[in-house]
């Protein structure tokens, strides 16, 4: 059995989505952050960086969401999530999710999250970071508009890992201070993955 | 035939170690960010993105570190650089790279690239990121250090794409203010690369 660690609206939700996708037997445990769950001894033992996702596996203990998105696409080939025999192709998903893993989620980050860079007692240096977030995820997410979303899924027409990802970060752009009206093609791929079964359920159970 | 882009000390650095490990023919095109190369228009055509690496292969063009180590690995499977017949203990090596890509090489750039997360010409707020390098980086090495460099090499007693990967962000320790004697157990991984052949040749050819 596996047991996937989360907390609704995080990153953790591509992997539910992924999870439901594929037909998954697991247990959705919820991590309330404005109790500081993720502080608890408990989930400290599980993963020391004290973030969601962690998925608790029959062989071990996994993080970081690019890792996790290939290792089910891996566990559960039949639903053709990634490219099993064409590295290239295999590269260009993993491209992909590297570029929201490094680029857009990080620059999302520094809106609630400043304190990882700055000191945290350093009101002026992380208001500065919060105020340019619509920037930097705005330009983040131009290239993905422009170049990257091929449509109607990320790579074209197959469904891969790349496409709960998208979405998951795709619904901060409001809370990010970006018009989602901006980015056409990311609006329509968002609002097609919200019509999902799948991500229905997904957002359903992260929320018990 | 390949072509890596790269800028000698950069994260291309790992890429280039990888290349020489297989044994790949391949082309060294040096980018320099000195004269702005990243900029230039040939170069965007490559890489919208303005960064190296870059890898040019006859099947298109692949950007983002961890999905290129991958890529090669895939590429040369008898040299072994990542276990290809275990999703968990692929995972396993992904979860490291990620770390890398996502905590470790995005605290150092808030050393010397901090204009992209606050306005470029906020003086204070760019200091405050430099400031908090030693800090930020030296608790991302950190975890390196106690939990997840099994050793001698980073998954264990086999060579991995994470040991070329966490060599060319150890490489930038001193410069982020951190001591290596600090960080005994990376600091030694990071003697044992420099000693390997082809690391020696991957930093003479980054430097043609």
């Amino acid at each position: 059995m596996i047991t996937l660690y989360q907390s609704p609206t995080s990153i953790a939700r591509a992997l539910q989505i992924v999870l439901e996708d594929v037909g998954a037997e697991y247990i959705s445990h919820r991590i309330d952050f404005t109790k500081s769950d993720q502080r608890s001894p408990e989930f400290l033992q599980i993963n020391p960086k004290a973030r969601v996702p962690a998925l608790v596996t029959e062989q071990g203990i996994l993080t970081e969401t690019p890792a996790i998105l290939v290792y089910l696409a891996q566990l559960f080939p039949q639903a053709g999530l990634i490219p099993l025999d064409d590295p290239f192709a295999f590269a260009k998903v993993q491209e992909f999710n590297a570029y929201i893993a490094s680029t857009i989620h990080v620059a999302h980050a520094h809106r609630g999250r400043g304190y990882r860079w700055v000191e945290a007692s350093d009101e002026a240096a992380l208001a500065a970071m919060r105020n340019f977030v619509p920037t930097s995820v705005a330009a983040a997410f131009a290239l993905v508009e422009t170049d990257m979303l091929a449509g109607p899924f990320v790579m074209g027409d197959t469904y891969t890992i790349c496409d709960p990802y998208l979405f998951t970060v795709a619904q901060w752009l409001e809370l990010d201070g970006i018009d989602p009206a901006s980015l056409p093609r990311v609006a329509a791929h968002r609002a097609m993955m919200l019509a999902r079964p799948a991500v229905q359920r997904a957002i359903e159970k992260s929320l018990a």
